[in-house]
């Protein structure tokens, strides 16, 4: 029986869509001794952690908690929870993860109402306040990071006006959480779901996800069980609740790494990180500028940590990507769907979002672009770049 | 902003039913460099690690990979993927894992028959040939080896009885992979789920799946869409197969550490594997015989990895659970359900079950009794256990 051969992965900077580059910190704490999933230490690490979501959510809701899947599985904890069968429920779909959440709440036995815009728009209050008042639906569902398009929706205004239809808001928070302001009692916002490998620089396997009391009275009050059985808000609540009810054995050391992983954002402080994503957003957005690259996203809607941005013409860029990545160790994302050979998808997430990643990508691009004759001044991007932090 | 208290878990050590104690490799396999999920080296490390479950579950199935959730996820991602609504099934119910599946089957929409047997005991060829001849059902689903009672269910024949009546058999081997044999092919197991955290001795957090063709022609023909977006096993067919369209970003170092986990186990051989954990149980049970304390399971079908015994009479089980815990640092687990209070579960799973652990339960069980003034000679479980080894 033959052995597999040696776990030797290569050394990455991820500058994609996620994951993201992750904190050394966090990397030492999933190889921490695993302990029970009743364990009274891990019954505490999960009051803490906890805790600890809650602080980036800005919330005090109690079902607050951390689902044992990735961010999809957060969504359709999300969805399968709040939705019954035959519910009238509006998506807004302007990117790949809207276009999910349609299929995962088609699934789940809703009658969807898809809104749409073009990729790499955003949805304007009065359009998601005319189909909620046409629709009447329970819960309406938007991506506040579309990661597909580094288009950044605003949701304040958008939670008021679904609130006002009497619907519930169901926010995607995946790439949002830890890079963006996300204020789940400040907004309203009735579920929300994240995922960890995002600006949290956490490796993938969990989804934080955060129930109000309006969204749990749903869950208690639905006519039909959930459709899903490991993804049951009521029974998970025992679990995560004071009550400590067996349900499914946690995920222990992805627990440990998203303690961490969480513990690191709160000891810089939650505005400074969203500060420092912008700030290297910023610097990135100018090199690109200076090497003729352009975001995809609406000017004024642009996300700071995911940034997708069109491929210049005449340019091969498959072969940029797999040259980065072959060459200097770099990865950044390709184009999905609408936008699938036209964008590069560029992340500057959590541990990744720092200057050193900054002038390494656009030294790196600025010469392959050169290779591919691109005219343009070399040298010019970094420079570009290191104003913006000069300036600061 | 408080930051989160420091990360410090206790070493334990895991013989309870799960999870169990983790190979230092496998944790150090953990904090290995995270790349892409998309990425050269991710993809051939699934190609692998999907080549090792093969072996593992010794089959040749295609459809071989890990679903992105733990044990609970991948016998839901099994139910849902084989079962529509209407779907005639029968479950086979004789400790808590059986009654999952049926609580899992029936939110899938199937008419669920209930097969039952009384804790600890399995269950014979012709009760199960009878229903089946009855209820025609789609499918039939057993579990292996039963963690809650330490029941081991020979599956060989009704696999096979299943078969004659036109079912597919689904078998939950999450406790049985690695430990005892799981013979895929030669049984004719249409889809077998697992768990990380039992024999493979990883960290919970991903479940080894396999689907024969017969079971992905049910998948193929289905009538309604998998009611999971998440474990829709046709969408994850494409993305663990050679076309690698993206579904959802896979755990990556959770997926390091099964493929550690998975490399250990071949580099010792399966069959040098199974005479470990039987050769460590039968030394495990002759100490414990010298303590007064006997198996739960039924005579001739008691699982090596998971022994449940009964609780001695007058002796307070949680004191001694709890004492264990805190003077020596070892977790064993209570009893569940209709065993609560009356049985203790004892794993020796994967890198567990050696005589090291053996030795030092026995020890410390020993002497937290006689603090109880449980009447034995001092010394004889050890004894007990050492004959076993040494006749080895």
């Amino acid at each position: 029986m033959p052995a597999l051969s040696p776990l030797n992965p290569p050394i990455r900077t991820l500058l994609g869509p996620g994951p993201s580059d992750i904190h050394p910190r966090v990397l030492a704490a999933m190889a921490r001794p695993t302990v029970g999933h009743l364990d009274p230490y891990y019954l505490q690490l999960m009051d803490r952690l906890q805790d600890g979501l809650r602080q980036l959510f800005r919330t005090t809701n109690r079902m607050t908690f951390a689902v044992s899947g990735t961010g999809s599985a957060g969504m359709e904890a999300a969805v399968v929870n709040l939705v019954e069968p035959g519910d009238p429920v509006v998506v807004c779909v302007n990117g790949v993860f809207g276009a999910r959440m349609c299929d995962v709440a088609e699934r789940a036995g809703a009658k969807v109402t898809r809104l749409e815009r073009p990729w790499g728009e955003v949805f304007a209050v009065d359009e998601i306040r005319n189909v909620a008042a046409a629709v009447k639906p329970k819960l309406v569902g938007i991506v506040m990071a579309e990661t597909s398009t580094g288009a950044y929706q605003p949701i304040e205004p958008i939670a008021q006006a679904v609130h006002e239809a009497g619907a519930m808001i169901l926010v995607d928070t995946v790439t949002a959480l830890g890079g963006v302001p996300v204020e789940v009692d400040a907004w309203g916002l009735d579920a929300v779901y994240s995922g960890t490998q995002k600006c949290l620089s956490c490796p993938p396997g969990l989804a934080p996800v955060s129930f109000n009391e309006r969204a749990m009275d749903a869950v208690k009050n639905r006519k039909h069980k959930v459709q899903s059985w490991y993804l049951d808000a009521s029974m998970l609540a025992s679990y995560w609740g004071s009550d400590r009810v067996y349900h499914h054995t946690a995920p222990i050391n992805m627990s440990y790494a998203l303690y961490e992983a969480v513990s690191i954002i709160l000891e810089e402080g939650l505005d400074a990180c969203f500060a420092r994503h912008d700030l290297n957003h910023r610097a990135l957005k100018a090199g690109l500028a200076a090497l003729g690259i352009q975001c995809a996203a609406q000017e004024g809607f642009q996300l700071p940590m995911l940034n997708a941005v069109r491929v210049p013409a005449g340019v091969d860029e498959a072969k940029i990507r797999s040259e980065l990545l072959a060459r200097f160790g770099i990865e950044i994302g390709a184009g999905l769907g609408a936008f699938k050979g036209k964008v590069w998808r560029i992340g500057l997430m959590g541990y990744g979002a720092r200057p050193a990643n900054v002038y390494l990508l656009l030294a790196a691009l600025e010469q392959l672009l050169a290779e591919q004759g691109r005219p343009f001044d070399r040298g010019a991007s970094v420079a570009a770049a290191g104003e913006v932090y000069s300036a600061k």
